[in-house]
């Protein structure tokens, strides 16, 4: 243990810029570290201006970490079911001093129902685990395997529990491997969220979408807005400017 | 009354380039006219080598004509409610001198099942009307009325149908406005057809898309592959390169 502005880091992590507003994050390349898809949505979803927003598998928080940049009066909350990385999300709080807006939990979001109680939140927001419990990769740690394999948390779980969460009104905003999509808005219409907004990610011009960012609205009336299409590589390695903008904080939104 | 090749021509009515495959096409710029909606839809469907294909709302016949190219021995069928876009459907056959391939029918599509018999095709495409009943433009023709709002034929008889028709196995395909996304996905799975494959197409690089190209299987497995985007006007005025090819011919089909 070695202390770091007085916030503590453990064995294999570190201290990395989360590179917007001069906001640091723990991570640990053994046990979890925040993506890309992690910055996508935390610029996708809608930021009201109040409210009360909760991230379901927050990890180690990057998402309410960006998220408070883009809406002052907000509050936030994260639930993350493994207690490793819940410790580097309240840590993370800490170490950018933002223990008056966000709140951490650890828990199961499965229970979040009995623990927050019904219609509380205004978004929703969720980067789930993206691959089914049986498939891929058996060489990781269990730590990586519970953030990226439905064994605690499946995709049917997240919109149930999450419309049960959300006022009417409210939203639900996710990030997911785009061979989902179907899956996606036949549940979220089945849990009466009205998918509203849809960004397809594609990796270059002449790629089919890896990824799908999507907004749906609980008790929202019909009617999808499909966004521009996000293409990650413009021009050979580089990213495009918009996802330079967003990834630097120069740009608030992917709206 | 001028003939044309032994093909008659009606007022109005002109023999344009269908810029492929050096077909023609006789069309009238107050009754109907094809879009570049139906060539996205003819580059974009299934075509077997064999089997039996038939076009809804055929107009004059723009989409069986092209797709006639893309496979050598497959049957096309097309059926039209208007009488006189029936008519120019009929003699574009004859134009093309493709009677082998290709039979009109002049009838109701909410009636096919009746006229045809159930699972009795391979696939079926569609450009079917785009708009609600009751929406926008008041000062067109009856004609082109019918062609574009949704009063003889919804887009859930469009399914519903498709799915009577179609063996197990069989593919509807359809080009639509990308805002009736959901609506189709859910009618689809509603009516036992699985969204296979997508193509969203996007005016510009940076501009939300207008309309979708989707295909679904009936009784097909879930697992929705998406293509890539499909840019029209790449940099500025000119179509994008693929585009072209599949515009005049050069390139079989948007998979």
């Amino acid at each position: 243990m070695e202390p770091v502005t007085n916030v503590p880091l453990f064995e294999s992590e570190r201290i990395d810029d989360l590179l917007t507003h001069e906001m640091k994050i723990i991570q640990s390349h053994e046990v979890f570290c925040f993506s890309m898809d992690a910055v996508l949505l935390a610029r996708f979803a809608s930021a009201p201006k109040r409210g009360r927003i909760l991230d379901f598998c927050t990890g180690n928080g990057a998402i309410p970490l960006i998220m408070t940049t883009r809406t002052p009066e907000a509050s936030f909350e994260g639930i993350e079911i493994q207690e490793r990385l819940f410790s580097m999300a309240s840590r993370n709080v800490a170490l950018n001093q933002l223990e008056g807006r966000i709140t951490m939990h650890h828990g199961d979001v499965k229970e979040a129902v009995e623990r927050f109680g019904h219609a509380k939140f205004d978004v929703i927001t969720c980067n789930p685990p993206y691959m089914p419990a049986t498939s891929g990769e058996k060489n990781i740690s269990e730590h990586f395997a519970i953030a990226r394999h439905e064994i605690m948390l499946s995709l049917e779980d997240v919109i149930r529990v999450g419309s049960q969460l959300l006022k009417n009104g409210g939203k639900l905003a996710m990030v997911h491997r785009s061979t989902r999509l179907i899956e996606i808005i036949t549940l979220m219409r089945q849990y009466g969220i009205e998918p509203k907004r849809m960004r397809l990610v594609y990796p270059r011009r002449d790629a089919e979408p890896n990824m799908v960012l999507i907004e749906g609205m609980r008790g929202g009336k019909p009617e999808l807005r499909i966004q521009p299409p996000l293409i990650v590589y413009e021009n050979g390695e580089e990213y495009c400017e918009e996802l330079q903008e967003v990834y630097f904080g120069r740009r608030d939104s992917l709206a």
